[in-house]
């Protein structure tokens, strides 16, 4: 193949779920880490979709992630809770501790979860959008091995660690989605990254900066990630209807704020929406790289009927 | 006065008190103010500072600011609540709403208070700071009348909408204190300034975005103002002891990642402790036009007494 192909977001996810079932993730977390990765591929984040899945048997099959962790609360109090993700897979670890921080959100209208001990969870906004709806404010930060240098310093302190806040809007509307790696704020910003390492690695007793190391490289170990998880329960601050119709004019007020006749401004998480929209009905775009290392999983995990299913749904672009 | 001035931190506190008092806010309330005032002068942030006291006191004395306002739960469940500030000076507001927040989270491990119908707060990273001594880490935000123009728009939607974010160090070290407005942040961190404005405006059923104009300007009015709080706990996640030195950790590294010789690197919050421990020893610098203007205010609501304290205190710089 020398062009991309639009493959069936179906039958990515099924292929995606039998190559991690092939090493030994049960069925149901298997389906967990498809959701997120198709996800990804879906709001057009490629980078954090399908083209992620050798990293994950690579490093599932290393016996650097645990496939079937046991997820144990090794603090809990009132409305807030420490996970200790033994090491499993960043999406299933993420996924348990946001529905635990929502859960716990319904009875206390706001509520954290502190994950230590876990891997790389891919897409945040993922996660964020859990809280949507349950009529919740989702929140979702994790920390990343070290690649961000200090102003003023001259080795990486911290990673990019990514924040992800989510909202929920009108039904049938793109729901408001900020995703963004805090490594990207300018200087004035700086500081936000520390913070995400403190919420995400030192409050749950993990790890942090340069004990991150080793998740890529010639000598990968074990990474170590930890993440904070929060839920609003917007209810519980006001009525929701009422909320939800004064976001939606908030919104509006984006969507028209530029000259006349020229094009809505889009709000955060309306372009990955419309990508979605386009991309449900008309396919996930595969690179040539990707579909060879794709095929590649395929063969090497005898998943090949699972490949030919997505292989037989594609649509050259 | 041609040159700028050192002043007694609490001679200035004390002169600023007595001027909110002459506008009709209750004395312990009066207090409140100066102590926010002062402790952004003290923290080398002097456009929050004294300098402000004039903008304070014509909003008072205009009818603009509500001097004695009733605060009042509107909504409260679990570890939330929704506080009307009944247009009361930012900082009364403010600090019992930081109160309110940290109350709520020594019992529940976290806390969120949103609040409408308030007034400009001053330095935020004076009310998350609030959290430190209960070994809590503190959050705050406020809204502020729309300046900001988003990516691609012409009208702006949303104001410079500051956060702070304080995390409690080892005694006697400067504390954590991320301060910055989200506006400062570039196009990826774009959208940060629309969460703010979220959980200040539209969570406690307030104002947002161009319903906060008329701050400034020709014809003020009515500020509408809103903000939010929140608190974390610290040991419902774990260990106190155990995040402190590891928190210690975190900002050694951070301070020691500059090249060999080179300065320290300074984390967020030390360059205002830095200032702090300075002025309090030799004084906070007023600027001419800064005294002239005060000197105006003390002869308008005639509490001379307390500015030729605060003159008697001087040193030339």
């Amino acid at each position: 193949m020398t062009e991309d192909v639009l493959v069936h977001p179906g039958k990515l996810h099924y292929f995606v779920r039998e190559i991690i079932k092939r090493l030994r993730v049960p069925p149901k977390d298997a389906s967990k880490i498809a959701d997120v990765l198709v996800a990804a591929d879906l709001a057009a984040m490629e980078s954090q979709g399908a083209a992620r899945l050798p990293f994950y048997a690579d490093r599932l099959s290393a016996g650097l992630v645990n496939p079937a962790p046991s997820l144990e609360v090794v603090e809990e109090k009132g409305a807030v809770l420490t996970l200790d993700g033994d090491n499993g897979p960043g999406p299933v670890v993420g996924v348990r501790a946001m529905e635990l921080a929502i859960g716990k959100a319904a009875k206390n209208g706001i509520a954290a979860v502190a994950v230590r001990h876990s891997n790389q969870p891919g897409m945040l906004g993922y996660y964020a959008r859990l809280a949507l709806s349950q009529q919740m404010i989702g929140v979702a930060m994790t920390n990343d091995r070290p690649t961000i240098v200090p102003p003023g310093g001259t080795r990486p302190v911290h990673g990019v660690n990514p924040v992800a806040i989510a909202v929920p809007t009108k039904e049938g509307q793109s729901p408001f989605v900020l995703d963004f790696t805090t490594s990207s704020v300018d200087f004035k910003g700086y500081g936000l990254g520390l913070v995400v390492d403190i919420l995400s690695g030192v409050l749950p007793s993990g790890a942090f900066g340069d004990e991150l190391s080793g998740a890529e490289g010639d000598h990968p170990t074990v990474a170590r990630i930890g993440h904070f998880f929060a839920a609003l329960r917007i209810e519980s601050f006001g009525p929701f209807g009422h909320f939800r119709d004064r976001f939606d004019l908030m919104l509006k007020k984006v969507s028209f704020s530029g000259a006349r006749g020229a094009e809505r401004v889009r709000y955060p998480g309306e372009t990955e929406y419309e990508a979605e929209v386009e991309r449900r009905a008309n396919g996930i775009p595969l690179s040539p790289s990707v579909c060879q290392e794709l095929e590649g999983l395929a063969r090497r995990f005898d998943v090949r009927d699972a490949w030919e299913q997505v292989l037989a749904s594609r649509k050259s672009v």
